[in-house]
């Protein structure tokens, strides 16, 4: 392999501990020409479908060939499978909890294996830190050039976990969805589980949650006054709320479990 | 380009989202053999004075030819410019909106290109997030050694926008001044927006904030006894305000919006 | 050398700060072609102990040639020395504070150097940032092959400062020990200071902490139910306290300050 190998992580772990430090040393003693970037370790504990987000949305930003290493993990330590998934240009690494949903919906010829080969592993892996013990040497593995083919079983994609999504469900124009809140991001702004691409077909849509009040999804922050809230498709595709130059969460009083609701203005022809 | 050259970034995007995190995949897509330092993303939302000082702080310790992207950016959607700036041994990119003040203080002869060339651009840019669809990218091509000049359209640096700053108002020893609180840090040492430099002549000044009383400026910790208030210059240039052993934001009562009162203690001759 | 030397920082700065990134603008500026990985800067102010569990935890995963950069650094401005240690396959830089005292545990003939030779230093260091003006340059230095002897002054290693721990102290099986929370990690688990190679010997012994009664100390999360709490051998080797899917730090009651008990279940013949 010519060029420099790229391994992103993905993880609720954090940066308060040394997890991620040691994930990074394990990948550097195998693959030492490897470069690895962090995507985030601040996902919401234990939050398969925040993780689930944040690897969709980082997916076209990044060069082919890149391995994602995504541990989000609350069943570490029980018999949940960890799995490796072969998909477009990339490699992906996981636990079989849902987390690689948006893979397996995006290329249904997927190619699946499960990391049951411990000489891949480090020796005598721990039952809680399977980050460390088993996905980070497996991704410096494959980032040395190691067959994919030669990780574990083989696994068919359709056995693998997958995370109820609203892409998943029909449209229903008449009763309107309730979604959920997959994120809040730094500065208050609100990523709801509806993608914008859902919503194609020429009605016109309305969000609410909290006190926000119906609000039709505009173009951009301009579209309304300072310190109005707004809807609108936001750069990782999904409809976000948020307060012009202000925080939508707060202001609106959004959290992480607020109920959002999308209803249609108007009929469809 | 013989040297994996160097990006920085400073953001106020935090690391809690994935916003980082996508950056650097876009940098990595275009010049995989870039090497990107993370600065700090920890800057206030919104706050350019603060990013200035970080810049500031840390330009005399970066090698040649680094490459920094600076996006603090309360105005991004709105028509402010996006700007290049060649200063020094240094490249910038950032909002024109007087984060690179510093920049133009200290290099008058800065060379400046607004960023109006789209195809270095990622295609249809996002209205929100131009970290990602404009000054990555345009940072990653400066990086593979696309020339500056064919970044955009000149601008002259007397165009650009700068933010008021200590160092421009005359000295008025009778009066004193008043300054503001730039950043406190995790030991909470406040760092004030007087800068050190400013202070020579053989004046002896003192510094007073929330509950300090009167500082004279001393040269080092040990100079007072543990738990005591001082005044000193800190490792950026900036006078800063500390408690021997203690945290002076919360023990003298300093926050963001406390002022900061700089006097001579002795009239010059 | 051939290989892209590895440099790790482990610090209290924090990253809300540029402290981190300076430093890896000082590296660079002397070592182009090194990696910086973090272990970790969220180290608690100041806490010597809290830095030598991770550093001790994180060493078996790093590769040999390893430059380990440590400052937590109550004394940085007074006499303390800065020093290097040579050990094993490993180099370390760190403030004589008692810091690498794993280090000196595990590797009695460790070389040590007083990091007194100005020439290997930034021009001027400051009084309060070590971290930049000595330490880094310094590991920069070693990562572009300097030798380890030019460093400075020699100085034994007897004459380093150690921290007291818990293997320093005899088994004393009919009174059992106190011990202290060295760390809580992002999930709620309790690292205690009690290493769990110091249990061998036949007995079965009992961890008890805030509210969490006498816990026997079982192999993984599946030996309990879910929201019980468990007693552990951590994947740091030390015994750690646990919730099964839940919070041990705020459902036990156990913060930084809680003492930890160890007894023995029964005595031994």
């Amino acid at each position: 392999m010519e060029e420099q190998p790229i391994i992103v992580l993905l993880t609720d772990f954090g940066t308060g501990d040394a997890f991620v430090g040691v994930m990074k040393g394990v990948i550097a003693s195998i693959c030492r020409q490897s470069r690895v970037i962090d995507l985030t370790h601040a996902v919401r504990a234990q939050d398969i479908t925040e993780a689930a987000f944040h690897l969709e949305s980082a997916l076209p930003y990044f060069p082919d060939g890149t391995i994602f290493v995504c541990v989000v993990d609350p069943g570490v330590g029980t018999s949940r499978r960890p799995i490796a998934v072969e998909a477009g240009p990339f490699r992906f690494l996981a636990p079989d909890n849902g987390l690689l949903t948006p893979i397996f919906e995006r290329w249904p010829d997927a190619r699946c294996r499960v990391l049951d080969d411990a000489r891949h592993h480090l020796p005598s892996p721990s039952s809680t830190f399977h980050g460390r013990d088993i996905f980070s040497p497996v991704a410096a593995h494959l980032a040395t050039g190691m067959a994919f083919d030669t990780l574990g079983t083989t696994a068919p994609p359709e056995s693998c976990t997958r995370i109820e999504r609203f892409t998943n469900r029909p449209l229903e124009r008449k009763k309107g969805w309730t979604g959920r809140v997959v994120t809040i991001d730094r500065f208050g702004n609100v990523v709801t589980s509806f993608c914008a691409t859902t919503l194609d077909g020429g009605d016109a849509w309305c969000v609410s949650a909290g006190s926000s009040g119906c609000l039709p999804i505009v173009k951009a922050y301009g579209d309304v006054d300072d310190g109005m809230p707004l809807a609108y498709v936001g750069s990782s595709g999904m409809i976000e709320i948020a307060v012009r130059n202000g925080d939508a969460s707060r202001e609106l009083g959004i959290d992480r479990q607020t109920p959002i609701r999308l209803v249609a203005l108007r009929r469809p022809e």
